[in-house]
Formats: C-alpha cells, sequence, structure tokens
C-alpha cells in the first residue's frame, strides 16, 4: 500500500471476504483508510458497511458518496440497512432512504421509529410464514417458487390467520418429514417463545442465551407477527451489552473506541475523572481531621495508603462478581441477603490473613509492635465493609432502577477510602498518641 | 416451597422449561435445592445438566446419583455429554461413561483427549456430511430416511470421497433447490470455513463472529471432517471470554462463582490481594522517602491521594479500551503506535484540566499558591505516564504472550501511584521547603 502500487493492492483486496476488509480499515490510518476505500469502491459489498464501528462507517460513506451506499444498501435485509443508517445524521438518512425502494423504505422507517435498544430495531421483516393448515410438501413448493424470501433462514414460521404465530418449524425438521405430513401436526409448539417488538435487546439476548435459539419470531401489542430475530443479531447484542458493561466500570462511554477523536474521547472521559477528583478529595478531608496526629507520627502517612488500597481491591473483587451475577440474572432478590453474608464471609477471612501479613510488615518496618496492631485492625475493618459495600451497592443500584455497572465503583472507593482511613488514623490517634 | 407443598410444587415445576429450573437451581438455597432435584428426579431433563455451573452441576449429580445421571446423559449429543462430564472427578467421570453405549462413550473420550478450550472440545459430532456427486433429491431422501442424525442442524456438509469438506449447503438453499440439481452445483465454497480440532475456542468464536457463520466443520490435522461447532456453542463461549476478561481485570479467579463455597472463594482472591499487598508497599516506599517533606508540611500527606489516585483512574479508562480492543483484534501491531499517541494526548488534555482544578482545590484550602502549582504539575505527569502506561502495558504483555487482562491493572497501579506520589512529594520537596 506503500509503495501506491495500486493494481497489486486492488488484487489483494478484491479477494477478501467483506469482514477482512473492514478490519483493514479499522487498522488503517486516515490517509491509508482514504486509498483502501478508493480500491474497493468499484466492487463494493454493502455487506462490509455493517461490520464497521459507527464513527468509521460514517467516514466511508462520506467518501463513497451516498450514491454509491445507496444503491449498494438496497441489497441489504433489513435489519442491516437499519444498522447502516441509524447513527448518520438526518440529512444523511433521508438521502439514503430515498434511494430505496418504497416498500423496503416503509420497512426501514418502521424500524427506525421503535426505540433504540429494542427488538424492534434488530429484527427483521423478511421471514417465511405459512399457515398451519399447509402440508410439508405445500411448504416446500412455495419455498422452492417463492421470490421475496430472506438469503439464509432457519425457521418456518406457522400462523394463524390472523397472522398470530402458533408454531416453529425448524428447517432441519421440514426437510425430514414425508410432504403429506400436516404443518401443524409437525411443529414445534411448546418451545416456541414470541418477543414483543419494543422488549429491550438485552432480554431477547437472554431469552436467545437461556433456550440456545437461532431464530425467534416478533409480534407487535396485538400478537401479530411483524419480524424475525437472528441468532447473529443477538451476538452483536452480547457484544455490545458486554463492551458496556465493561466500560461503564471503567468510567468510559460506550462511543469510546480506538476510532474516536481525541477531543471526543476526552470530553467522554472527563465527566467520570471530575467525580472521582470528588471523591479523591472527600477522601483527602478525611485525612485532613487528622493532620495534628500526622504531625507527631508520619509513619502514619506512609502506611495509610495501604490500607484505603486494600479496601479497594477486596471491594472491587466482590462488586465485580456482583455485577456479572445481576447482568446474568444468578443474582436476584431472592438469593441477594445470602450473596451478601458469603461476600462479608469471604472478606473477613482475608481480612484476618492481611492484618496479620501488613500489621507484621509495619511492626518491623517502624519497629512499633501497636502500630502493626493499628493497621491489623484498620485492615479488618476495612475489608469487611468493602466485602458488604461491594455486594450492597449494585444490588440497591439495581433496585433503584440505575445501571450498576456505571455508578457502583465510584460509591465502593469512596467509601473505602473513607472508611480506610478514617479506621486507621483515627484508631492511631486514639491508641497511639 | 417453603410450605413443603410438594405436590404443588411438582406441578408448577413439572410445567417449566430445564432452563428455568436451572435458573431457579442457582437462585435457590441448599437445603431449598436439596428438596427441588427431589422433585424433578423421576420426570429428569438431562440437558438441565448443561445449563448448570460447575460446582451446582456436581451437587446435583451427586445428589441424583450416578446411574441416574447416566441414563440422562446417554440422550445428549456429544458435546453436551463432554460438558457435563469434563469437569467431574476422575471417578464419577468413569462411572458416567461406562454407562454410555459404545459408539457414544468413544466419541466422548476422544473429545476428552483434545485440551480444554479448543475446537475439539466444543464440537459435536452427531452431523450430515453427504458426497457431492448426490442431487439435492437424493439429499432429502437421505435426510428422510436416515436415523442417526442430530435434533436440530442448520448446514449440511459436503465431504469429497477422503471425507474432507468441500463445501457447505444451507439448509435454507437445500429446500429452495429443485430435486434434480447436483448439490456440488449449489453448495457454498467461497464462504465456507473449516476450523482445525486444535484451534482455540476463542479464535473460533472470532471466526463465528466476524462471518455471521451458524454453524461451520471442524477437521484434523488431515483435513478430514471431524464434528461440527454451531453457533449456541459459540455463545457459550463469548459468554465464557468475557466472563473470564472482565473477572480477570478484578483479580477473581474464573471458577468464582456465586456457588462456590466461602472457603474456596477466599483463598482463589487472597493470592490477587497479595499481589496488591506488595503494591501498595511499594507505594508506600515512595512516601516514606520524603518522610522529612511530609513532617514539615502535613498538607502533603492530605493531598497525595488525589494525585495517584486520578492517574489510576485514568490510567484504568486507557486501560480498559486497550484490553478489549486487542481481545476483539480492533487493536493489533499494526495501529499500536497511534492508539499510543491517542491515549496519551487524550490524558495530556484531560492532565491540564485537572491540574488547573486540583490546582485551584489546594490552593484554596490550604492558602498557598505553590501548593497549588505543585500538585497541578504533579497531576499532569502522573496522568501523561498514565495514558502511555495504560496503553502500552497490554501491548507489551500481549507481545510477550501474556494474557492483557490477568496482570495490566496491576502494573499500571503499580507505575501510576509510584510515579503520582514521588513526583508531587518530590517536587514539594525541591521547591516548597
Amino acid at each position: 500500500l506503500h509503495e501506491e502500487d495500486t493494481p497489486r493492492v486492488e488484487e489483494l483486496v478484491g479477494e477478501l471476504h467483506f469482514a477482512d476488509i473492514a478490519d483493514l480499515l479499522g487498522w488503517a490510518g486516515s490517509s491509508e483508510r482514504q486509498q483502501l476505500v478508493d480500491v474497493i469502491r468499484p466492487d463494493f459489498d454493502p455487506e462490509l458497511l455493517t461490520e464497521l464501528d459507527d464513527e468509521l462507517r460514517e467516514e466511508v460513506i462520506a467518501q463513497l458518496g451516498t450514491e454509491v451506499v445507496a444503491e449498494a444498501i438496497s441489497e441489504l435485509d433489513s435489519d442491516d440497512v437499519v444498522e447502516v443508517i441509524e447513527d448518520l445524521e438526518e440529512a444523511d438518512q433521508q438521502e439514503l432512504l430515498g434511494a430505496l425502494s418504497e416498500i423496503e423504505r416503509a420497512r426501514v422507517q418502521e424500524a427506525l421509529s421503535y426505540p433504540e435498544y429494542t427488538a424492534g430495531r434488530i429484527m427483521q421483516r423478511e421471514l417465511v410464514a405459512i399457515p398451519d393448515y399447509w402440508s410439508v410438501g405445500q411448504t416446500i413448493d412455495f419455498l422452492r417458487s417463492a421470490k421475496n424470501l430472506p438469503e439464509d433462514f432457519y425457521d418456518i414460521i406457522v400462523v394463524d390467520p390472523r397472522y398470530r404465530p402458533v408454531g416453529m418449524m425448524p428447517l432441519s425438521r421440514a426437510i425430514r418429514t414425508n410432504r403429506p405430513v400436516l404443518v401443524r401436526d409437525v411443529m414445534e409448539t411448546d418451545d416456541m417463545r414470541t418477543v414483543l417488538v419494543t422488549e429491550e435487546q438485552e432480554n431477547v439476548a437472554h431469552l436467545f442465551r437461556q433456550r440456545d435459539l437461532i431464530s425467534t419470531p416478533v409480534v407487535d401489542d396485538n400478537g401479530r407477527l411483524v419480524g424475525v430475530i437472528t441468532v447473529d443479531d443477538v451476538v452483536d447484542v452480547i457484544d455490545e451489552e458486554y463492551e458496556e458493561d465493561m466500560m461503564r466500570m471503567a468510567g468510559v462511554g460506550e462511543e469510546d473506541d480506538l476510532s474516536s477523536a481525541v477531543l471526543d474521547t476526552t470530553r467522554s472521559r472527563f465527566t467520570w475523572l471530575l467525580v472521582n477528583l470528588g471523591t479523591a478529595i472527600a477522601a483527602s478531608m478525611v485525612i485532613g481531621l487528622f493532620e495534628h496526629t500526622i504531625q507527631s507520627l508520619v509513619a502514619l502517612a506512609v502506611l495509610m495508603p495501604i490500607v484505603a488500597s486494600m479496601g479497594g481491591n477486596a471491594g472491587t473483587q466482590t462488586l465485580t462478581v456482583a455485577v456479572r451475577a445481576i447482568a446474568t440474572r444468578e443474582l436476584t432478590s431472592t438469593n441477594a441477603w445470602r450473596v451478601v453474608r458469603k461476600e462479608v464471609a469471604v472478606c473477613t477471612l482475608n481480612g484476618l490473613a492481611f492484618a496479620v501479613l501488613s500489621g507484621a510488615v509495619s511492626w518491623f518496618w517502624f519497629d512499633d509492635w501497636r502500630l502493626g496492631g493499628v493497621i491489623g485492625v484498620a485492615m479488618i475493618i476495612n475489608l469487611i465493609v468493602a466485602g458488604a459495600a461491594g455486594a450492597i451497592i449494585p444490588l440497591a443500584l439495581e433496585r433503584a432502577g440505575v445501571d450498576p455497572a456505571v455508578s457502583s465503583s465510584v460509591f465502593l472507593t469512596t467509601i473505602t477510602d473513607v472508611v480506610g482511613f478514617f479506621a486507621f488514623l483515627g484508631l492511631a490517634a486514639a491508641f497511639l498518641l
């Protein structure tokens, strides 16, 4: 690429799968990226767009020009079109929508009318639905002759006359059943689950995971079939949800990825750091209460970060387990109390172990057994509080309707810092001076 | 349940899907769990076992007795049997294996001979393979009459006479094609990917995600077909890998879940806390170098945690983005240098902002503008170092072949604590006294 050997690049890129080209675009610097886009323009596979991050996608669409893109996306399934255009600016959206056929445009606009992160946004409208009085043979003949079917599908949805799903027939069953058999006699009914079009995508992902589904019908408020969600879209949702949790726990915005601009990234991280500055100042105020104590025994200033830091880490361990368990629904109000008790027990045991260790270190370092005793007791207190807080904070946030991944860790470190400094310096003031 | 109304419980539980029963078992306390297991024993669905955590599964198997379980698992696909027995103790494993049919036993033992976390462990041996000279009609007749097929399948694998995969036929294509057409004329060849049986499951998951696959053939060293991996197993792998990353970043073992025993959990978390104690002591030693400085100006002890904590948080933001990007392969050696530069730029900008803020707070608090200046400069230094370290540490660990999720954050906080204390106290010693 660096040697500007365009024909050679064209040849190499031409052989690649669109997903590999998407990876290449992500790794490339912006000037290399422009070259690459020029190379792929003549022979552009629209599915490439579904594989790009939001910001990259905008850049590539801008460079390709809406005309090329508009023509290309008319080949995509409706869920992919929605994915490509939902984050674009209003004007670009309108231009691309204008290039679609009327039916396709209506479908995409309807999808965009559902709130973000709901089933309506990730479902596709292209689906295979048949009445339950058909025979398997009729169904196969229909599939062979029908024109407007999705490219790949895995289940046939069986509907009643009011277009409400009454069963599903996995393709493997359809293909193995003899032609005269009626669909209603072999379809799956017990294991079929329908999803409401306004259901949150997180709940849809949970259902797919729990039931090992490949596809599932989506219905509107009246129970009528409006679309189908397939497992490949759910895999994307799972990725998104995890990434969100992980990023939120570290105070990083969801849009914060490698391709976002420096200023946007700085701004999105600023808020979290500001909150953290507040927390740190609160902890410093606690230390400020004991200025005189420190003045008389500087060893306290040397040792105090140990107590706070161990509390923060032990609390984070508990917190991570709790946040994950809430996300996977292993932790609910049913077993909350048992989990809190267990976490406190674990932290108490580790508190005892580290009381001995840190106490011994401090004793030998400053040759003062009483200092060792104080740090040991402070350690036990802080780790017990850390365990309780690490389990209770996310549960309380969840009950208050706040995502525990977002704010748990600020609350936690505030508590472990304040309690850690207060216990250590307070005990020292009482017993050492 | 609490009222011991067994018939009523039986009735309620009898209507539930096995995945819901698995959830119930997870939420229940151990005595309730025993009651529940007794209720489900007569009518036991072996798929339930695949949905349980390792420790719960062992408990339930022990209570059900190997005889009941052995009979039940003979109905499962081979990948599910492997999942159920791979973590059991040797003796239980042998007993359960003994209850399987000879063919089934051989399959499971072969799967267990592959290393954990490879394709060989998650693939199933039950698959549909046909020669490429068949017609679609022949294939459908074969599917209708064959007995030993997997319960659900999504793609038919086309093999050559040496049993090497040469193409795939999605079921939706098979069912839509007219009977006389030859399989070799409609099968998918370009988009087919095979997976080596020893491939790591993480790479398999990446392939599925990148290509939106539903199933893919697994081959041995000679390129011969040995199994198939389906997307539902990959979803489990994705869950596992994420959970692992998240847990490792917080220093929590993978087996650390809600149902593990208090002592096991305590032990598994102890190591990480011990490492952290070492880190904290290192940071304290840096403070110890400046005992006299602190003695003369106690305000330093009050303010110093702010510098260290802001560095740790800014570094963790960068670190989280980098670890995620490495896991999803968006960050590779190709764009490493560009990402490091960007992260340093972001942290420098935030460093400037927080230098002003923390400087102003300190100035007003202690009524000393020079103290504000020192904390501001220390803040800028520590945040720049944090940004660089947050990006470089995971990249370096990855290159050294270590999972960056495990150890990155220890290295990072050690660096930000040491640099933070050293910069702040060192500048204070030089300019304030």
